[in-house]
């Protein structure tokens, strides 16, 4: 049992300390030092998380706030600084995603079945 | 970077090798050897996660598919055996949970919010 929670934290540190999540931090504070990028990165998290939370609960999604959503993907797509942190965040993602598979395999062996595979 | 997969793979060992994943996997395979409350298991599985399904993707959900699931819980709520696996999964859960949330403290802590509050 401790065991576990000792090499989740082993797990944690190596996160913290890999260059994947070095170079999304570097990227995300780079951000976060001008104001005007700050604000079109908080702009562009607040749609994604919006339209998640209606896709999660079911809700319907109007066609302007899709427009929306495509328009501020769009600013930040020309946003070097801002496309940087999407860049790295994807890199470390690709590393979260393996570890994920990682540890749920003992279970997805046991019911004998690839859990994702239901998705 | 290899230091994260030599950890997570530690992780994934502690995993299998703990006392709650032992008796999940004792709790299903006692219900596995049976056809009858093998049948009802896998009934339950199979209801559990289309209406899950149709969560996930924003479909409705019918009232007879509500009452059916209800009946099919009821039933295994019933069956010693396969009441033990999910009361098995839920002391599991509760560690993957854990572990889930300290693995992925360093992005948390990035991005200044907890993750879990916009949900």
């Amino acid at each position: 049992m401790s065991n576990i929670y000792d090499n989740a934290y082993g797990l944690e540190k190596a996160i913290r300390e890999s260059n994947e999540f070095k170079a999304l931090k570097e990227a995300y504070e780079a951000v976060m030092e001008n104001e005007i990028s700050k604000k079109l990165f908080e702009k562009f998290r607040d749609t994604q998380m919006e339209l998640q939370e209606k896709q999660m609960t079911g809700q319907d999604i109007t066609e302007e706030e899709v427009e929306q959503a495509r328009k501020v993907v769009e600013d930040v797509q020309q946003h070097e600084q801002i496309a940087k942190i999407m860049e790295e965040e994807q890199r470390l993602n690709l590393v979260i995603n393996d570890v994920s598979r990682i540890i749920t395999k003992p279970l997805e062996e046991l019911y004998g079945f690839d859990e994702e595979s239901t998705h």
